[in-house]
């Protein structure tokens, strides 16, 4: 017997915020994710049904759902239309077959949202895990495509109606470049279904039960913000990381092109100017150094939080003179594989170092 | 009955002489299509089959052919894979029915060229007409799109098997952005299927026997060079045209930029240094100046030929010191309404001048 279970609006705010922290910096606004998402449900007096990964029968068909593009235009054009609907709409009529459920490409930011969105729109249950257990900037960057599933057939959709099909493509890199060529010509912003599997695929390389760890994560940051603690460390031990500096941002030089935001944060210790932090970003925070020393890269987490509130910073907001901790969180397993970090690694990104496990996770 | 036409590789001949001319400096190399066309023809012992238009069932369906992209790249990325089948086959797969026959896109260049090879490869006949009298750099200016037939649904093919559709879009000029951003990520060249039509729609917007008249024009051209005159003069009388100028070619600014050929050559009569002519380009010849004052404009056609040969010398293989003639041919008249001027006109390549026809083809 599979058994759903309806999110409350409560579960929503939580999650809001662990998939916040999970984003990595990014992923999409998660505060705007929460409002559209708290709008449909108040609208429809009901919340997206969640299903445990094993309750998708194996030959169901699902498909990831995921937003694309550079978050710092996410927070400008906002979702307008019911372009989610329309690009899982597009996949189901080209392969003639319905979804059974969806499922989030990636855990973190509003792309935790915004499948949950789809889901109350389109009746669908939304499965409890993601293919990144985090965010990453491109979409071959995920344990499906990692795991060996098709990107193809995908689909794009752009906020006027349009959709774009990929009936089949040679390589997931090849994927990417035209999905993020069309996105850059869609405004900035689009939404893609993508890849197409069956729930055995799925369950064979999904990363499982992610939704929830974020409720988690974001229920811990509530309470402790209830009295009035820093939840650094407390999110930190829960995902057996670190906190690896607290201080203040002293420069961002941030741009939108490609259709990423780029660019790089520093941060300077409370008290001490010569004690700093550099992280650089592609959407996502990839590589943090403390005092010119790397401290944590992709896969692993860099997720900056607000001290104030514990809310997760994610790039696109980090401004001049915010206070935050910054806190480094290991990754899921199938993302450290060898072939994993051939994907996901540090020279995937450019950069021309190894991985460099956080202390105490050895490959 | 219909009555088919086998083109023999003296029609090939003179086809690609005159619809390099048509081309207006673009529609790709038409040198290379004719090789390309001719091993096929030889390989299989046939030439393409030409049917006139009102041949084609109403109810039939149709679709044009073109290659997308920056003539600078196509005469060094080659046509290597069955691409132009590929796309047609992605069209009919997506709507599961088989073409009747194939529309030539655009007559000029090397794109009269390839629908040719692709009817050989598929066995199916190609209509003598096409959807421009000449060439033009972007997808939404045609008669096909003038006249009301959806640039949807439409497909688009790289070089490596790949295939794009678009189901529905809801403007020509959104279809062009989109074509045109994954022509560049294709590699600066690719296989375009739009629009589909039925044999009805086909017959109330083509623009006919178009393929002849290449044909007489390039048999015009050789006529003349077997007793070594120049062809210029007769090919503008063939055309209703003129030779706007003759001289030799001073300068070239060439650049291949957003996925086009752009710039403007510089030319001085034979003899008279203070006589010039200026064109700019993109892709196509778009406007001539006579000593600084406007002849030729588009949708009119302005021809470059190499006075050694008479050959056409597109945008791409312009250089310093070639002599040449230049003609204004008119364009058809479907290209000359009020409704086709703001598709095709001056303005719509960014040039803040009115339509000026050639003298003796007043609006």
């Amino acid at each position: 017997m599979i058994i759903e279970r309806e999110l409350s609006l409560r579960d929503v705010r939580a999650i809001a915020i662990g998939a916040g922290i999970l984003g990595t910096g990014g992923g999409g606004n998660p505060y705007l994710g929460r409002l559209w998402l708290e709008k449909e449900m108040k609208a429809r007096g009901a919340g997206p049904r969640i299903i445990a990964v094993e309750d998708v029968p194996d030959d169901a068909f699902v498909c990831g759902l995921s937003g694309m593009g550079a978050p710092t235009v996410g927070i400008e054009k906002l979702p307008e239309t019911e372009e989610f609907v329309n690009v899982v709409r597009a996949l189901e009529d080209h392969i003639g077959q319905q979804m059974a459920a969806l499922i989030i490409g990636e855990i973190g930011g509003s792309n935790s949202m915004r499948p949950l969105v789809c889901g109350l729109q389109m009746g669908l249950p939304i499965v409890d895990g993601d293919g990144m257990g985090r965010a990453f900037p491109e979409l071959q960057m995920d344990t499906f495509i990692i795991g060996g599933v098709s990107a193809s057939p995908m689909a794009l959709t752009d906020s006027w109606g349009n959709a774009v099909l990929f009936p089949n493509i040679d390589s997931p890199f090849r994927a990417e470049a035209y999905a993020r060529a069309l996105t850059i010509q869609m405004g900035g912003r689009a939404a893609l279904a993508m890849p197409l599997m069956t729930g055995l695929q799925m369950k064979n390389t999904i990363i499982r039960d992610t939704l929830s760890l974020a409720r988690r994560i974001g229920e811990l940051v509530l309470q402790t913000r209830e009295s009035h603690d820093d939840p650094s460390e407390a999110v930190a031990a829960l995902c057996n990381g670190r906190v690896l500096f607290r201080g203040k941002i002293t420069d961002v030089n941030r741009r939108t092109t490609t259709g990423f935001a780029r660019g790089e944060v520093k941060l300077a210790a409370f008290g001490s100017a010569n004690d700093t932090m550099r992280i650089v970003f592609q959407n996502e925070n990839l590589v943090a150094w403390h005092n010119e020393e790397i401290v944590c890269t992709v896969p692993d987490l860099i997720c900056v939080l607000n001290l104030e509130d514990g809310e997760p910073v994610s790039t696109e907001l980090l401004r001049y003179g915010l206070r935050v901790s910054v806190l480094g969180l290991p990754a899921a397993r199938e993302l450290k594989t060898p072939e994993a970090l051939t994907i996901v690694g540090p020279a995937a990104f450019g950069y021309d170092m190894p991985f460099h496990p956080l202390p105490g996770h050895l490959l």
